[in-house]
Formats: structure tokens, sequence, C-alpha cells
């Protein structure tokens, strides 16, 4: 038995009187307003794939040998279901023409990642919130849900901790308890997909101190809950036609600012309450899961890089020019490089209290290596396409009786290529690199899942050190020395 | 006397019946369509400049001691009026928020160009093209006309020549000669301005070998003239509000495929006619002016990657921060390298036919460091950015009651700063690095003036190595050797 | 039974009258000369490893359950088999405190590139190469011997093809063919260890065309055959003290330029004899594996970078500073990016002929990775380390009474370390990066095992570009066109 | 008239009794020990120079019109005297093939320093500082002296003030205060010559605070005072022959360890004491001075790399290659870039206290620029050079009747070069690069004259950011924030 929702009810789940905004203006039911059924359209594709025979099996599980769930659900025991979950990741954005679709992905990290520290806390502190995470888990399995996870604070002064703002609401914080739950308060950035998900979890940004006991809360509410409200972002995206911009103009990422506007979360549903000293732990937990799939849904951007660099080249007619093969032989090399050591951080992943998770530091490797090196290949490949890409004609031009016949003599490059193509071509390079959804890119790259200095940090924390320490010191015949 | 139009003037002179085309329809007018209004504004710049007192001085000239025209068109002869020249091309493309205007910038190289290759072909041919283009740079200079300049061929398959190709007009070529004058067909690519320009000056793109002596052409035609068609590219604007994209809603560089419909052009507007020799001198002498022009264009845009990178990172309270210190030291590094050597380019300036030459050495080491380094610095202003760059919201959102209140309170950052003021700066580096103009910049880094390629070229061509060369062979104490 | 010698008979093996010479004199017992001596002490170590227990497992195999033989000679038929080789390299190279030992990793990578090629030429020329192949292949496993492989011709004018050059010795051919074998004539340059091996290899170092039929010829020879002239190098080594030179005063690569001088060989050890259609399949082939060998032995040296660089800052009391942090995660993720694709390449390999082949994809990234990066990795640990490395005193300074005590109380940096310990890591960091050694390894680094040119051409050759141009033509919605 | 010294009297100057350590023993006359000759002979060509008619106007100036001094003690007033000091020092470390001389530069760049800072501390404090310093750069002047600079203290835990670590003398400090002078002890580390120079000044290395009175001490003392014990370094320096190290043999840079050990200073030769608020700012005026100085005489390896990779690609016979052009359009880029900012730190000097001070945001960008690119263009020299650098024979062996022939046939690459030349080259790049002396300038570019961290500092404090942030702030319509 397949228990998977299909696209039709996963848009059917989403009419029920959620509070979004955009543009200024509420948005009534999600799934017909017309930026948003892109969307809806977009994320669709995650409900349609287990219907296709060829994925089935590997988007699928089946614990009890009878009923089989979505795969992204699994608890990941060793490196070959982390392979797996990688390889689905993979397969989703790309039949989504690298838009990666994760209304599963970042929610099943942070299910993981509340399945491990809550097992940490009850272990320590005798609470009682592993079987709540149990339960909820089971709950969106069993139910198919989409997730998001809304993570990063607001902020405010970032040189400032939580308690040491202008004001107290920066960090989202428990405002209130009462018989039944808490009351919680305050507002997430970045959340992705959030007008779009079923259920929004919340976890602690960062490690907290003793003094911001209030901040140290985990919890997750059905979107349509009371108070809750989330301001889509109108940025990146565009309705403009699929010639000029056949990535961005049938998928789009969206980011909320999502405000808890005194949203009260029932015990069953709240995961952390003043545990500061597991704020962190959470915190760090999710980010090695969440940087694996990050790694995960790059590798289709990065093969879309090497084809149409490829693709240009062959079409300008200069694929033989030295230049032009440094080019594509970076491309490959920083494609290959990321995939290869995404792999290897999960064949290196190290079991924590029996789940398996991503070796951090192969994959804060990787993480590095593509965000700091992503601008650099987006020039290249715009370098191998060539300035038309911003200075050529518009469908219409081409389309038109009285400018096309000029635009396909003249712009036709090698023999056999044709205008059209070559146009089609280039837009491709400029939706994906030279446009508001390129620039959505860009700071996607550097930005989502953590910054390269948040990488750096988790490299230095995680990595042993001391057999190399040791190596050197044996070879300089030193015995011992205070550090 | 100042012999100086007023942008009104320039609008007016645009009304000429030019045949313009933009998304697949003909503009009748470019003063008044909605799109190319803005551009035209934008251009008025230039013409509003010399009005104001505060730079008079600086923009004009006064050949006589009596009547003053507009400096771009003093034949350089020293340093000091290359630096001058420098100068007035930063002033207007600050002005115009760093989108160079280049109706004066790009003419007068190719006026400076035909000057000292009509001396060198008069010299060698016994042609008579100087005087003719002596008095064509009188009439613009006294008409203060605005100019474009087409140059670059569409091509085709680049890795063959002009005769090598799938057909004949790949590259712009004389089909016909007349008892008064001759016969143009072909297409250019990346014409910048030239639906908003007076003239429209044609010059070859690269050397070429006696069989493409049709090929061999260098002309200049009003914009209007029979024939000529531009087709304007719909990329990199936008008729946004202001709020959301602070530059590229007031600014807009706009390029055309410019195609020349068998165009008739008389014997004093053609300066090179099949002196396949030449053809390259004009290629190269251009580039060398042309690179000058566009290191001079870049210190603003360089000037604003600093200061936006700056300010975001005291907005967000990172300013003390280690990593912030270092991205920003790197931005400061970049734009005074970058400035630095432009400067050096023309207190190194050569005399060539009586013009001062601007430095191909520092003008391309100045040109490449720039473009090769764009997107990496990009990378460093979007980080000291955030994420919120393609999350936040707009401004609609801010200005509703029901979601404005939230979103000052949580979006504020730094004390005294406020989420409006924060999110005008974000704004700013959204539109100038991840938008579509931040896209249409991008492209431009790379492409425009001549690829990186194309700088070690010349570089390698213009550099003295001998001097290099014997020191090393001095210490290596090698007396001759063949090479 | 183990078939292996113990490093006693591998030095007393060396006694034979081979023809070596250095500095200018001839060499009569290179197990006896100063100099000599030192690098066969270090190559001896890879004779002693079996010995010890702790390794014998890994490094020894046993085909047919009763006789072991070194693991070197397996011929891999699998992922693990690639594995296990790599880390039997990486055992050797990090017991030669960095120093790759190699007398048994190339030979072995040789001769499976002659087991493959042997096949595929008895295949389609129906020769009998494979046979004498696996006969020497046996020769050499069950005497244990010492190979060096001669495969770099000295090439004259790269510019030109064997048989264009000055002189047709440029590159080693074939002089005279007698009844019972060939006369062989030319120079290779580069051969690592040849004075300190017993069995030379050679093989072309190019594809060859058919004119170049006589350079079409691979063979063996044992070190003291008459007419084989090696000289060895003098640069890199140093017979200077353990304190200053902590590596290269115990270590020493040793190459030379192998001269032969009309060398006859017996036809069962030639093993191409102009096929000149396999001379590039025999040059790729070898290069497939000495890749992968070069690669596995870099692993020592990548971490050592990590340890020195850690304990310099450490001992400077800068550890914590940030600048000093960032150095640090850039060497860990310098060593570990080459260290997981490394592994990538042996899990991926390919079976050719039925051996396992590695994934020239991830060992070329591997290699240019590692190459093209060095020089700055080998700064930052520069740079943590400080200027004492050059301004600093020599170990009779901190011996002499007269000066001692002021340098242990002048040059003791952080707390505890103290200034010997401080100047032995100095010294170390020194030795392996600024110091004649050093600049070997720089060499050593950019040169050995092909350049990045090399590997470059070798990843576009070999990458599977389809899957990402079908890719992005699906996403521009191309359906067909010419290449 | 011409009050210079020549060699010989330079020479004589150095036979007065001081106290220089070397390789464990005391050096009695530093001008007739075999090592110390070579150096002593290098320095000499400093007072060589002026004896060359063709150098003799640019390297001396007549302050009064009569008698003429060295030019580098001319105090700069603007922009042509710190272009001109520039050439002088390009001019000796050419000279000196690529080694300078620095006994001139070092000192004077202190006594500029001395001649601000006195005149600062005067006006503030009412000290009579300044009178001080002027007779002691006419004493220095009026004798010609050779001179070092003392200032970088060992300074123990870096992490730690001057006040803070485990003993008290990790600074040279003032210990004693008598009637005519004071005492100092500690030790200074990198002293560039001194045991080679007639005059040893000693100034802070950093700001300091109140407490570290007894820090803030500047001095000058004759380099034979009794207490002053010089332990030069043995690393970098070779004595081999001209053909294997043709630059090295020849040249030596040389650092010492300076010891004073209770030195006393009388009052005439005190320049600060205790004046903790001018610590920093005899810091940073060296600083600005000794950057200039650094980036000058960085010219002359800058074209030498230039040059050699040129050569060796022409020798080789790739100089038409790709990848060859690549990397000599790359080394052009690098010397001229670094030549370029340069020139531009004298043309944009600031003048204080009378005196032109370098401009410190091109200085810094220049050195920043040479420090931080220097090993990638190493490595680009080893890579055209090829892997003989380090496998190449000896002069002995090409001499050798033996085994000459054979190498001069089998070494000579392209046509007409011959082995000798090539060897010769290659040992130029071998000495430069990957040596010893290779590893001496890798450790010399990366800490000489302060890190590229102190760069980074430097730039960010002298750096007017203002007009970047209000440009910003303009163009994204903000009108005032807090900061």
């Amino acid at each position: 038995m397949l228990v998977l929702r299909d696209s039709a009810e996963f848009v059917e789940s989403l009419k029920d009187g959620r509070t979004v905004y955009f543009k200024g203006r509420r948005i009534e039911d999600v799934t017909t307003d017309a930026f948003c059924k892109t969307v809806v359209a977009h994320l669709g594709l995650e409900f349609d794939i287990p219907e296709n025979p060829r994925y089935r099996d590997l988007v699928t599980f089946t614990p009890d040998g009878k009923t089989s769930y979505s795969r992204y659900f699994k608890l990941p025991e060793n490196s070959d279901d982390l392979l797996k979950r990688s390889q689905i990741i993979d397969l989703g954005t790309r039949l989504a023409n690298t838009v990666v679709l994760l209304i599963k992905e970042i929610g099943t990290d942070c299910l993981f990642t509340l399945n491990i520290v809550s097992k940490q806390m009850d272990k320590q502190l005798h609470t009682d919130y592993f079987n709540k995470v149990k339960r909820y888990h089971d709950y969106c399995m069993k139910n198919d849900l989409a997730m998001a996870v809304a993570q990063t604070d607001v902020k405010g002064d970032r040189s400032l901790g939580p308690s040491e703002q202008e004001h107290e609401d920066y960090y989202v914080r428990i405002v209130d308890e009462k018989s039944d739950g808490i009351v919680v308060r305050g507002a997430k950035a970045h959340t992705s997909y959030g007008p779009f998900a079923n259920e929004i979890m919340v976890i602690p940004t960062r490690a907290l101190s003793e003094k911001d006991r209030q901040y140290a809360v985990a919890f997750a509410v059905p979107a349509n809950t009371k108070g809750l409200k989330m301001i889509m972002s109108p940025f990146g995206g565009t309705t403009s036609s699929e010639f000029h911009n056949p990535i961005s103009s049938q998928h789009h990422m969206v980011e909320s600012v999502t405000i808890f506007d005194d949203v009260f979360v029932p015990w069953d549903r709240v995961f952390m309450k003043g545990e500061t000293q597991f704020a962190g732990s959470i915190a760090l937990t999710f980010v090695q899961y969440h940087r694996f799939t990050a790694i995960s849904y790059k590798a289709p951007i990065l093969d879309l890089l090497v084809g149409a660099g490829i693709s240009m080249a062959q079409m300008n007619g200069i694929v033989g020019a030295s230049h032009a093969r440094n080019k594509i032989a970076e491309l490959i090399r920083y494609a290959e490089t990321v995939k290869g050591l995404t792999k290897q951080s999960a064949l290196n992943c190290r079991i924590v209290e029996g789940l398996a998770v991503p070796d951090p530091v192969y994959s804060n490797i990787a993480k590095w290596h593509f965000a700091s090196n992503y601008h650099k290949h987006v020039a290249l490949v715009q370098d191998l396409t060539g300035g038309l890409t911003v200075t050529g004609p518009s469908e219409e031009d081409l389309r038109s009786p009285e400018t096309g016949p000029n635009l396909r003599k003249y712009l036709g490059a090698k023999k056999g290529v044709g205008a059209e193509n070559r146009l089609r071509m280039i837009n491709l390079v400029r939706d994906l690199t030279a446009s508001d959804f390129g620039g959505y890119n860009e700071i996607l790259q550097i930005h989502a899942e953590g910054s390269v200095e948040a990488s750096k940090l988790t490299l230095l924390r995680e990595y042993d050190a001391g057999k190399c320490v040791d190596f050197a010191r044996k070879i300089a015949r030193i015995s011992s020395v205070a550090e």
C-alpha cells in the first residue's frame, strides 16, 4: 500500500485559510492566485514523482514490508540511506529544472534532528521529548505532509545576542505558558515555501546561554494556525515567457518572513522549552543534515552549468579554442568536486543516537567549495555565451515578420545551429545566471544553509586535527609541548 | 560662447523617423514610448552637466579661446588631456548612478581612431581620408551630436573568418559601389544606445586578410538613414519602482542589433573602403581608446560596491567582525587597483600621429583586473548584505497597515538604522548585483570593450618584454641564444 | 610463505656494476657512496614494512592462499583493490616522512598498463605480447624487485614531434633489430630512483603517428645493462643536519637523466615494437594508474601541512586569531578535498580488459586540485610560521654556551613551548617548504605525473559531457542541433 | 664635492670589534670570514654605484649646490623625491641581481620617521627630540654610514602584550636610567644586515599602552657597542657555484637575532623614552616609508620572473602554446600591477610635518598584491621551466668528458639554444624559486615589511570610505542613519 498524496491532494490541502501576504495584499487562496499557482504547480512535482513507476522504488520505502511511504521520512541508519536520500533530492531538483522542491527535504532534516536531540535531552534531563517527536514524525509521514522549517531569526543587530537587542522579540521566544501549551512571539526570516507547506516547524538558530531561556524553543504548528503570518518575497521570480525565462517562468522558490503574533502551541507539539544547553545541539545537528541536503540539490545546477557552457561553445564555434576548453574543464572540475565530496560525506557518516549523520567535514567542504566558487563559474558560462545574453532581441522580434527574417539570418552562428536554438540556449544562460532569478541563485548559494564562515567554523570544530599535529611533531622530533 | 545642446534639444533631435524595434513592434517615437522615455531621460543627463557651473570648466574646452565645445571632442595631446577625459567619463557615470552615458565617449573614441589611422593610410596609400575625418569630427563637435559606434559584427561561426561563413553577410560588407558612394549590408551586434544617437559610426571589428576586401569598410550615417534597422534588446532593464530598483528604474543602458539592409553611404562619410591592411589598425586603435573609456567609467560602480558593502556591514552590526573587515578591505583593494592603473595608463600615454593614446599595458591590465574579479567582489557585497536581499518583503508590504508595523519592528537590524533604510540599501544591492540589471552588469563586465582574452592578447603584443629577457640572460650569464 | 626481500637483500642487489654518475664522477657502488647511502636507507623502508606485523596483512597478498607477495603486484580487480593500493602507497610515504618510496608503485603502474595494452594489441594485431608481459610480471613479483620507469623523453623542442627534431634521438627509438632482440638509443629525463632500482622499464611518452614507427617501443632491462647510463641530479637533497632538515637529511627522492647508448634488449623483454597506434594507449593507461598513485602519495604531505600549520599557530600563540583560523580551515579543506576525490577515483573505477582502472575524472581533478593549489597552501603554512623560518639561528648557536642561553630566553614564544621545540617545528616548515627540498617539492607538484594541462586534457577526453548537454537542451527546449 | 665612501672604506669600517655569531662561533672579522665576505662584496655595490657617472646624478643630491651626498638621505618633500627614491632603490637592487642592498634604504626610512614623530612629540609634549634627530641624521649622512634597523621584537606569545609575557624581556625595554643615558635590554628578530651596518637603529614595533612605558624606547647605537650581540641566520644563503646558483652564490641578504644585553645608550642617541602615546606613531610612520621601500625593491624580481618565464618558454619551444602565453600574460600583469601602484603611491603622497609620506592606500595595496600573489607566479615560472629544474645534471656532469657529450646532445631543446644555455636559465629559475634562496624569497615576500594582515589593517584605517558610503546612500535615497 502506498501512503502518498498526489499533487491534487496536495493542492487541496493548501486551501485552509492560512494568512499569506504578497506585494501588500492578503492572498485569499494560494492555489488560485496567479503568481502562487506557478509555485504550487512546481511543488506538485514532488507528489507526482512517486506516481512514475520508473522512480517509485527509489523514492519510497516500506518499513513493515507492506505499507510504503515517501523515502524522505526514512530515518537514515547508514551510508546507503544517506546516498539514496541524496539521490532523491537530486532527482526532484532535476525534474524541477534545478529549482529545489524542499517541502520534504528540510522538514525531514528537522525531524531527524529532533529525533537525535530529543533522545539526548531525555537521557540527560529526564524529559519526555522523544516520544512526542516520534508521534509527530509518524503524523507527518502517514499524512505525507509538506513541511517548512522556520529557523533563522530576524536577529536585529547581529553583533548582539537575543537578550541584548533593542527589543526582546528579535528572536522567537516564549511569551506565555498555559496549562495546555505555550504562546510564542517573534519572526523568522527566509522561510522556504512556508506559504505552501502544511506544517511549519520552528527550531532555534544558535546556541544560547542561560539568560536566553525564553528563546530556547522548538515546536511545530499547522500553516493555518491563528497568529501566524507569512509575508512572501516578490524577488527572484518572474511571470514572463517560457522563451525568455525557460526555468524561472515555470519554477519558483519562495521565501517568506514568518511572523508569530502570539501563536499558541499545544504541549504535544512543543519539542524544546527552555533547555538552553541543547539549543546549540539542535542548531548544529540540523545543520549537519541540512548542509548535506544543500550539497545534494546542487548537482543538477552544476550539471546545467557544464551543459550550458559546452552547448554555447559548440553553437558559437569556439569549442576547440584553447580558452574555451579551459573554461569547460574548469566547469567540469567544479561540478565533480562538489558531487564527489557529497558522496564522501554519505560514505563517511557518523552514527549518533542510532541515526546516520552525514560527515560534516566533507559536507562542509563541499558546501564551502560550491558557495565560494559559484560566481566564478557563472562568469565562465557567461563568458562562453557572449554579450548577446543581454543585448539580443526578444521572442516577439524573432516571431515578427518585419524583424524575424533579419534575426534568423544574422544570429545563426555555427552552421546548422539556427538563431532560434541559439537564442533559446542564450536565454537559458541569462535566466539561470543574469536575471532576477540568476541573482536569486547567487544570493542563495552564498546564504542558504549557512554562510561560508559557518562552514569554516563547523569544519574547524569537527575536524580531527590531532593526527596531523602528531605527525608534524613526530617528524620534527618534538616529544611534548604545551598547547 | 558655448556650443552645446541642452537635453530638450537632444530629445527633439531624436524625433527623426528612425527605424527602431522593441519587443516585436516598431517604436514610432523613441522620446514618447514608455520604456524609451526612461533611456532618453537618462541620456539627457549628458547634456545637463555643462549647464551646471560647478562642472562647466571640466566638461568643456575652448580651442580658440572663444567658443566652447564639449570636452569629449578634444583630441588628446598629452597625459593631462587623457586624465581630464577620464574625469568627465567618471563624472557623467557617477551622476547617472553608475550607468555610463556613452553617447559622447564611444563616438569620440572612434573619431580619435579614425584621426590616427586616416593619417597613416594617407601617408602610406596616398589616400585622402584624413580631411574627411576632420570635417566629420568638426560636424559632430559643432552640432554637439550623440554618437553610437557599431563595431562588433554578428560573426556567425566564430572559428571562421568573414569570407568562410555560411553566408557572406555575417560581417558588414560593401555590396555595391556607386558614383556618389557605397552600399553596405550586414548586421552589428551590441550597439550601445544606437536608437538614441544622432550618428551611427561603423568600423571593422578585426584584422582582415586580402581576401576579405569587401569587409574592410568604415563609415558613418545618421540614425534615420534608409535601410538602417535597430532592434533593441529588452534585457537588463525594468520599469519597476524606484524603491525596489533604485538604479535600474531610472537608468538604462540599451543595446541593439543594428541591421544594414543595403544602406547607402555617400563618399564624404566613407572612411575606409577596401584597405584591408588597415582594418586591424582601426580595430586596435579603437580598442586602445575604448578600453581606457571602459576603465574610466568603472570607477563609480567600484566606489558603489565599496560603499554598499560598508553600509550593509554597518547596518547589520557586523562591521567589526573579522570576516566583514576582510571583505571590505578586498573591496577597497579591488576598486583602487583599477583606479590607480587607469591613471597610470593616462600618465604613460604614447604619442601616435600627434595624438595621445592611453598606455595599452596599463589599460589592459586594469580592464583584465576589473573584468576577471567583478563577480568575486559582487559576491562579497552580497555576502555582507544577507539573504534578505531576495527573501525580503516588497515596498507595498512595508507600506501596508496590515504588515508594515510587523516589518518595521522585525527588520530593524542595528539600533537607529530602521527597517526602511535597511531595505533601501538591500534593494540597492539587489538591483546592482542580483537582478535583471545585476545580470546585465555581470555580462557587461565580461564582454563589453573586449573580453579578457582580448586584453591578454593586446598585453602580450604591446609589452616590451625584451628588457626583462635581457635581465634574465644577464643574470644567467647567457651571451647569445636563438629564439 | 612470504616471498619478500628484506632491506639487506635489497641493498645487496644494488651492487651489480650499474653505471651511475653524480656530480661529474662515476659512483662505483651506490650502497657505499655517502650521498647514495641515504637514498638506499630511505628506500630500504619499503622492504622493512612487511616485516612489521602491524602492516603485513595490508601490504601483502596471497593469490593461492599459501604464498604471499607484495600487494603492489596484485592486479587490481575492483574498487577495494584500488583502495588498498592507495592505502599502502600512503603508508610507505607516511613512514618515509612524506617522501614517496616509489620503487614498487611506479613499476606496477607500468605492469598493469602493459597487461591491459598487450591484451588489446594481441586482440587487434594478433601479436603475442600478453604472455611476455605476464612472465615478466611474475618475474618481478617473485623476486620482489625494485623497479623504475623511464617514460618522459628529453623531447628537444616541445613544439615538434619525434621525427621533426634537430636530431633523431630526442625520443628513445629502435636503431637496430637483430635476431635475438632490438637495439635502442636515446635518453629519458626525470627517471625516479633509476640508480636504485633492479629493473628499468621503458614506455612511450605520447601518442605517435605512423611516421614515428621507430619511436614506438616498450621494454625492460636490468639496471646494470651495458650501455645504460644514469646521471643523477644533485638537486633537492642535502646532507645537512637532522635538526636543520628533519626530512631531507633522512629522505631523498632522486631522479636521473637515463641514457640508452645503443642498449640491446632481448625479445622476451620487448613489449612494443613499432605498433604506433598503441603508443598513445600505453601512455594514457599508464597515466590513469600513475596519477592515482600520485594522488595517493600526496595524503601524508597534505596532513603534514595541516599539522605543521596548526602547530606553529599554537606555538606562536595565534591559534585563536581569526586570520590564523581561516588559514587552518583552508589547509584542512585542501587536504581533505584531495583525499576525498582520491577515494572517489577508486570507488568509480572502470573495468578494462579485466583490470580495475581508477576513474580518470576524479583522479585528474584530484591531481589538478593538488597541483594548482600547492604553492598557495605552502604560503599559508609559511605565513603561520613567521619570518624566523629564514632569519633564525642555527642548531650550533642554540647549543653554544655563549649564545644558547640568549636564544632559549628570547625565542620561547607561547609559555611552555620552549625555543628548541619551536625551532624544531620552524625547521620542519623550512625544510618542507622553503629550502632546496622545499623547492624540489614545488617542482614535483607541478611537473610529476603530468602537468595540470595534461590533467585538463584527460578530463575533457574522459568526461561524459553528453548527459549535461542533454539536460541543458531539455530545459532550453531545443530538440536537435548540429554540433 | 662628493661626500660618499667607496666600497673599500665601507669594508674597512666594519673592522670594529663588533660581536657577531654564525653557526655557533664568534666571527672575529666579518670582512674576512668566507661566508661574510660574499655579503660584504654584495653590499659594497651600494658604495660603487655613485662612482659610475651614468648613475651619479640620480643617486646623489646636493642640498647647498656644492656638497653632494647620497640621495637616500634627502628628506622627501614631494612626489618627485619619492619617485627618485623609488628609482634608486630599484637601481641598487637590480645591480645586485634582485637582492636588495637595504643598508641605506631602511635606515633612512627610520630617519624620516623620527624626523616626523620627533616634531610631533616636541609640539605636544614640549620635548626636544627633533634637534637630536636632525644632528643624528646629519651625522649619518655626512659619514655616509650603513644603517640597520632593529624593529621587530621577538614578541614571545603573540596573543599577549609586552607586559603580559612570561618574562619582561620579550620586547626591548629600558632597564635603567643613568645621568648620561639609558640602559636597554631585550632582543629584536629579523634585523637585516645588522652585522654589516655601522649603525643599529631601534624603534618600537607596535602601539603601546600606558602600562608599557618601559617599552617605549627609540635609539641608535654603533654596531660595535658593548653588550650588543648579533646572531646571524645561516638560512637562505649558499656558497655553491655560480653555475648552479647564479644569484645566491654572489648575493646574500642576511638577518640576525639582535640581542641587547644591557646596552648603554647616551642621551643624544635616545629618540624616545617612555612616550607610550607616540610608540604607535613611530611604528606606523616607519611602516608607511618602509612599505614604499619594499614595493620599490620588488620591481627587479618582478621583471626577472617575467624574463625568466619568457626565456624558458622560448628555449623549450612552447612560447606559442596557448597555456604558455596565458602564463606569460599573467606574469606581466602581476609585475606591472605592482609597479604601477607603486608609482601611484608616490604620486598621491601626503605631506606630514613638511615631509612627503607615500600614500598608504596604494603602497599597501601594492604590497598586498605582491605578497599574496608571489607563490602563484613562482609556480607559473616553474611550470614554464619544466621538471628538469630539479632532475637535471650538475655542472660537473656537463663538463665531464664521460657524460658531457651525452648531456649536450640530449638536453638541447629548441634548435640553437644549446644545453648549456638552457641549463643556465633553468639554474637561474631554480636558484630564484626552488632552492634555499628561493625559499628565503618566499618567506621574505610574506613576512618582510609587515604581513598581508598588517597591510589590510593599514588600508582599512587609511582609506577614506566616507565618500563611497555617501554615494551608496545617495543612490539608495537614505537621508540619515546611525552607524
